[in-house]
């Protein structure tokens, strides 16, 4: 059992993001929340980096989905990432923010101020393209014309629109499996004080 | 929205399997289970089949895993299989049976002596190899030594160990994403009669 400030999955990760970068679904990975009806949900989501020097990972989704009223109800996630060339695979169980356009809560307002330039960073860290689809029409509500999303435009120099949503994903722990060389190890956070997780790690049996 | 006797989506499961059959991975998907701790799980497991004639995916497992214990406290789960070559994703929310190797409910007795006919047949369905790791070490406990399953054997002949476990997942609402052609489809049943499921289904935006 080994204890180090830093997250030490987080290189086995990087090494594994690395040696998998070839394949473009690579910085893609599964997401598990609690539905409002109480029953799990599951959905593919795109890696968009981890936040500043830290463990915590983001994505970026639609304010308009069903994840955000999930997460505002039960705020934890399970991330799946399987890594399909070097069979490895990361179960990373966190708490999830949910940073949308919204007033920040005064009591939390440093942390928003700053979660509010991280959601404008992201916003233009991402592709004229994709950003056009947080102003197409209304995920999952049913079909009603052919809209496209290809008759919006928007000016690049917007800035996030309502419905843009950052997720920021806090790592709490992480079961990694290597199938390549049958190992397993299980990496605990052993204080949440957000200067500095400590981490346990453990190997187990696959 | 049309109406059908036949699952709809199934259909387009086995075009997806078959238009990525060339890659190994196109058979791993996420499952979705709510843990005891009542945080959400993820896990890769290995698609081994529809259940005979029917809609019902099966996979197989050690039942020393946490997900069985997640199950039989919260029976829902939800697959996110995704298609790395054709950009196709399928969310199937579904109840999953657990069909362990114990006594059957005395009320379920018909149910489960077909269920325990299921469970034999997919013990040798898999390969010799596979069936090994059910009497390997304890999942996800710490390891002690260099145990290795190899060190075991199994004759050929002999039938499912206490271990193994099927499971069978049941499906009630299928989401399905094709990235490519930027549609997405909700099929949702409509009866849970089990001898014949009517599905409805309703293109909704992406």
């Amino acid at each position: 059992m080994g204890t180090t400030a830093i997250a030490p999955w987080k290189q086995l990760l990087l090494n594994a993001m690395q040696s998998n970068s070839h394949l473009k679904h690579s910085s893609y990975f599964q997401l598990a929340t609690i539905g409002i009806n109480g029953r799990p949900a599951n959905r593919t989501v795109v890696f968009r980096g981890f936040q500043d020097n830290t463990n915590k990972i983001q994505i970026n989704t639609d304010s308009r989905t069903h994840k955000i009223e999930d997460l505002k109800q039960c705020p934890f996630g399970e991330v799946c990432w399987y890594f399909t060339d070097s069979w490895e695979q990361f179960r990373i169980n966190c708490v999830v923010d949910v940073i949308d356009g919204s007033n920040p809560d005064p009591i939390k307002l440093q942390f928003c101020e700053n979660a509010l330039q991280q959601r404008e960073k992201a916003w233009f860290a991402s592709s004229p393209r994709s950003r056009l689809q947080y102003v197409g029409p209304y995920p999952g509500l049913p079909s009603i014309s052919e809209q496209s999303s290809e008759e919006s435009s928007l000016d690049d120099s917007t800035g996030p629109v309502d419905a843009f949503c950052l997720l920021v994903l806090n790592p709490e722990q992480v079961d990694y499996l290597n199938l390549k060389e049958n190992k397993r190890v299980n990496f605990t956070a052993r204080q949440s004080n957000e200067s500095e997780k400590l981490w346990n790690s453990e190997r187990i049996n696959p």
